[in-house]
């Protein structure tokens, strides 16, 4: 790819001090860079820096692959974790499903819009139902049936599909699975999740028959990476809707199932345009 | 009160069966009733009736006296749970609070536009710096400074002081004690409170910083009647607010401050125009 | 169609008077229909009574073929404007559409899902682009390319067409052209459009750059009963959406895309339970 | 004031073009100064460049008054229009107020608990009726009766008051009188409205009544810059509540209350931190 087509992105979190941003952005100027975007976050309480810089690399006068290597020392010097990436670079993804439809087909329509620049590498689902909507997208289909026997062995052939597809992402599109300790650990912050309630309320299974029974106005959807912890990793995005008690169980599923679907989408912009710091718990979005 | 300027309030819950509305309406229609709102639902799950009928008496044949002895065999007969009241007959009122404001400021500023049909007896507090604010409205202050040692005595000197005002609802705008169950019981399904937190999440002490340490999107308030379980009782209103990573500690406590005097506020309106049917731990409101 | 497999439903507006609840729940009572859903509504200020009343037909005495015949005595001594339909009885639909997929996929998506029970007969477009989504779901698409010229000979080939399919509602899910008064006559409060903005700001075309221009800080989308006057008829839904400076143009449209999407399908929730009683320019929604 | 304990906001705009961060940023770290809070947007179409710079002035090596003179020649440069305030400075404020009291009561209480840093310096009224809430605050109150006919000579008496006070802004809360072009012209972009609806749906008189008819189902709020055309000024906030066919005017008017001072509330602090660009009719909202 043309460096000069490319956008620059980079997310950087450090302990505070004075001239980072002035550092930042002159590393930017010297090379001809033209700054479409900064957005910056100043922990007062932890001193913490975060910022994301977005330019453009018209002019830019070094290239793509020595960028990395260029801005390392001044990275090295704050102390600083980070990440330069481009936003025409595509992220290569993995969908999970089960046997609901609706978040699936929301981001293949959203896919096919051209909203996310992504490539879907493949759908991974322990059961086969949902393949004819993955059919109309061209996209294949692998099916892992899941039991408490083979999961383990399940997760090792998951990983190695994943590894040869060169995925980077992985969305769990209402997958009803919970993944191992040991999978979760290949992909740190790169396992999106849409958990059905406004968390930390309703973790765990059957979130709306238990917001049914504890007879909430109000309920929601979470979008999360997944962490080893159930339903405790950094949130991305919620969402809620209101209800009334005249709302069955099944109305309440049905209302949910929209939160979902724009909760899930939105929460995979961030990620995708690079727009997600996580620090502890917590993410930063820089909208 | 003159019987016939008066407009009754019906509040009816009762096993589902075939006749239930046209009974009730008929037994109106036949004294002269006109039937100003009539709202019901039914439970199909728990086959459970549930009705709220308000009607102008100006032509009722009988008076407020004689309705409740009238209405008793039909309510016998349907094995219901009942209550007959009159909007125009004021709610005797006792606010708790501590040392915030901003929800008794906003219960006396709607006290004096005349938005709720009630009468404030007085003000509680376990502290006296917001007696300025209650003097301007000309309503007594009684202040009960509560310790671990004390709470038993002083919850006795407050029910009867409350018994002495005639008190039928209280409202804890942020009050800062935990009543003890013995005190609850006298006030079942008449104690008000609003918490600062989207229930069922964030339960007990500091809301705002669990809230922040969790790293959400959206914060809320819940406003409940309250019962022997801490936070547990049935939930009457609930709104949300969102926040950023760029909010602190503070700015939670700033931006709830206002969801809290609101859904206080809203909670209250179905209160004391006995807009609320609770059913075990849920509400029916009847908007 | 067994009429004790039934639902009727009941939708009336006349003058208010003493006893109007009485006499139609009794009237369903004495025919042992079971009222499963009740709602009224009294305009205090033009002195207006209307309602929504559904009721089980299991053990009803008469039939459906006699039931409009033995309410049509109440309902002319009350001077009713009324309606009687089943909710088992499907409303039998034509979409119409130009070359924007989202609210297309949105209802036929639903409709999948049973959400609506509804015959979707045709889709009606003035271009062919759309019609793979159509294929997918076996529904005949017919293409009537409309220009200044042609608009009222075309306008006529669309009503036979929809005669011939016997329509009942229309639904124009991003139809970019403006049916003439002389077509809408044929269906009174029998079209529903989803226009772009929240009415009435924005009406007419371009609502998105019109909205962008002025500067606002939320943007909305309408779904309405299509009447003569452009974007002028009764209001079914509306609902919002929070924008800032950093939005352009474009993204006002994708974000307004979710919106338009998901207003209709509630609109035509409403419409297709029989739950909307229009009255002038507003309409009654039983929710 | 100590220039040391000083936070410095610049808000700049120009043409964009490369390194303009770099530049400033670099303006203030050569002086010591440790930025707080960033925040820049790049309009592409307009290829406008706008931001909004706060830092800590601790260790500035020049002070406050030397600043701005320090600063001309870079805006200049950059053909820049731009202001440099410090956030412990003060603004000088009036409120002008008639009849109802939800605003004046919202911005008085938000004043008292020290949320905007500024000095309410006097309220003009058209009327006397809100002066007993002044006097609790003790705020001056002056009153100017404007009729058609004495409007010129009472505005240039308001505009001498203003002048004595010293007031830079002016805040209409709920101010029922149009004020003439001549006077707007004095206080550009400082003299802050609310305006009851939606706009630019239903500006002029009367809105929640045009609400009312029009049969909208939400109803809105708007803050905005007050120019020579009637309530056309960039919008600063707005926001909505969701209403139903049950609300009657009275409930519109009750419902928008709550939502005109938390829309002013929010404008005001935008404007109160410096958070505000104008451009043309729009704003920038640095949040």
């Amino acid at each position: 790819m043309d460096s000069n087509k490319l956008t620059a992105v980079l997310l950087l979190t450090c302990p505070d001090r004075v001239g980072l941003i002035s550092r930042i952005s002159h590393f930017i100027f010297e090379r001809q860079g033209n700054i479409i975007d900064l957005d910056e976050h100043v922990d007062q309480e932890q001193q913490l820096f975060s910022i994301r810089v977005a330019w453009d690399m018209t002019n830019f006068t070094i290239n793509a692959q020595q960028l990395q290597e260029a801005f390392a020392p001044l990275a090295k010097e704050f102390q600083a974790t980070w990440s330069l990436r481009f936003l025409e670079q595509k992220s290569r993804v993995a969908i999970f499903v089960s046997k609901r439809d609706h978040c699936l087909n929301e981001i293949l329509w959203r896919y096919q819009l051209g909203e996310y620049n992504i490539e879907i590498c493949c759908i991974v689902s322990n059961h086969s139902n949902l393949k004819p909507i993955a059919d109309q997208y061209q996209i294949p289909v692998h099916v892992f049936p899941v039991t408490k026997n083979n999961k383990k062995e399940q997760e090792t052939k998951e990983l190695q599909l994943l590894q040869k597809y060169q995925v980077d992402t992985i969305v769990l599109a209402r997958y009803m699975q919970i993944l191992s300790p040991q999978f979760v650990k290949h992909y740190p912050n790169r396992i999106i999740n849409i958990h059905h309630s406004f968390l930390p309320a309703f973790a765990g299974s059957n979130p709306y028959r238990q917001a049914f029974e504890r007879g909430v106005k109000i309920i929601g959807a979470t979008s999360h990476y997944v962490t080893e912890e159930l339903d405790q990793g950094p949130i991305i995005e919620q969402d809620v809707i209101r209800i009334s008690h005249k709302d069955t169980l099944k109305d309440l599923i049905r209302k949910g199932r929209d939160l979902e679907r724009l909760v899930l989408a939105k929460a995979l912009r961030y990620h995708f345009e690079h727009r997600i710091l996580v620090h502890g718990r917590k993410t930063i979005i820089f909208e």
